[in-house]
């Protein structure tokens, strides 16, 4: 290691929480809570491939992190800690400082600190890897095989505006700047419901994180569980900010929308009551949108129960 | 995720064992045994600065595991399993298939089972990310800076071959076909000592993996635990491949040639007899090379028992 790199391993090095080891020994060491099973998820962001070369790194960082805290809290885990493989062109303070800033602030919001990683120069760009662990009680993860007929459907949040935002920014929308402002928080500072997905083992059933767009991301769990669903669109929550864009665009974006990172998961519907307090509690949008039912396929009802036909570019190949 | 990359996930995915939860969900699900605490490591292997472009997709993915598991072993700890992040310009399946088989034979041979990770397209060269968990009883971790004054400096294999094959490869050194041709295989396919590593917690007490050369690595131990060492050169555990190769090239490659990923750690002179026979009941040659000393300083003494000068380039700011 360069002592630039030394100088990487500074910016994020932070004192471990008692009774683990953070950076500085050959591994990270930490405990899951006895009854618990640990949960485990990596995702890598590539420059010129998942951001550009000019994304401010606070941005940057939030959501290298935000991406892998959605993966915890789409099993309904709790953050232990997390580790950062980093490669870099070339180490330009600035950079590093607001990097890391924005990283160890979202680490330190949702108990989740940063126990390790690697640093090492790239010849190609940035180079991003998060490693995230959690903990979960065992037996109760939300898992995508665990939907069945007669459940609800619920997803928190709202949904649409990191899709409007991304594409007012790579020019796939007429750009409106009202909208871009109301809507771009949703894309550069996703904030999965980490604190209400904590809540979830035991009171919901299947669930993941939608990444890739609802109808997308929903056909995941009902491949994986054998089963179908049936969604009212009139139900669908909506990010306020799109009322002002074209409906075609909002039905899009809502639908088949990415880079979301809210929950869409299944519970029985003797659990509405709990749920919606539970969501009341924290002040989070929590939304009813359909059933999950033993026929296969995914259907979405408009508001007079006629079924939409959805044969939309990035719609059809889902179902 | 485009087909291709359904591919790829194809490659990689196993069936999970029992009580895990593999790839397909949003995060993988273990269990830590009680009493023992988790340890995690992660390492990214980048085209260009960390191997070739041309680099067989076996050995890649061989040294990719291994590295990582190194850091299990300088833990003293047992493998539970390891995630992989992936950056691929191009979908080969011919090097997929390679690459796949590679890691999934290490991964069964230490029972590391590959439960999960990331794909991703690449638009600059490959990129790899390895994460691997592990488990060690609870308080008895080898960590760097729990050497003490009186204890003996041990290492596992042997030293040198790894530089020597790499400097022959990259025309540091003049080329030995005989030599490069049995030292090579320390380069390319490292094999830590993990069944022995696992044996160590309660009877070593620090330990690493030598990746940046002896000298380098054994001073981080001494100061993270804030003692010195003498060495003995000629305990040193060298290559038999070495004995063709010019003293002073002999030297640098066991004091300071990186790439062994074997272990250097203490023990108390009571644990002697002990380590022999571990060891010796896996046929793993184990080397008492020195003892730790509470005067700072990391010194080398020759056959003679004359302090060596280290000032050579790569030594000297470690000593």
């Amino acid at each position: 290691m360069s002592s630039e790199f030394e100088l990487i391993a500074r910016y994020f090095t932070r004192p471990a929480p008692a009774g683990m080891l953070g950076p500085g020994d050959d591994c990270a060491l930490l405990g899951v809570p006895d009854g618990h099973e640990l949960a485990v998820s990596t995702d890598m962001l590539l420059e010129g491939r998942h951001f550009l070369p000019g994304t401010p790194p606070a941005d940057l960082a939030h959501k290298a992190l935000a991406v892998n805290l959605s993966d915890l809290a789409a099993m309904g885990a709790r953050p232990l800690g997390c580790l950062l493989a980093l490669g870099l062109e070339a180490v330009h303070e600035e950079w590093l400082k607001a990097f890391s800033a924005s990283l160890l602030a979202q680490a330190q919001a949702h108990d989740c600190p940063l126990l390790g990683g690697d640093t090492t120069r790239s010849l190609q760009g940035t180079v991003i890897c998060v490693t995230v662990l959690g903990h979960v009680p065992r037996g109760l993860a939300l898992r995508r095989d665990a939907a069945q007929p007669g459940e609800d459907i619920w997803i928190t949040g709202a949904l649409g505006a990191a899709d409007v935002a991304l594409g007012m920014l790579d020019g796939r929308l007429e750009r409106d700047d009202a909208v871009l402002a109301a809507t771009r928080t949703a894309l550069e500072r996703p904030a999965p419901p980490l604190a209400f997905a904590a809540q979830l083992p035991g009171v919901a059933r299947a669930a993941l994180d939608i990444s890739d767009g609802l109808l997308q991301d929903l056909g995941h769990i009902l491949a994986a569980s054998g089963c179908g669903a049936v969604l009212q669109y009139a139900q669908l929550p909506v990010h306020p900010a799109l009322a002002a864009v074209a409906p075609a665009v909002r039905q899009r974006a809502v639908l088949a929308g990415g880079d979301v990172y809210q929950l869409c998961f299944t519970a029985a519907p003797a659990q509405r009551e709990r749920l919606g307090a539970l969501a009341a509690g924290m002040g989070l949008r929590l939304s009813r949108v359909g059933r999950i039912v033993a026929e296969p396929g995914l259907v979405v009802l408009d508001a007079q129960g006629r079924s939409m036909p959805l044969s939309e570019r990035g719609f059809d190949h889902f179902v």
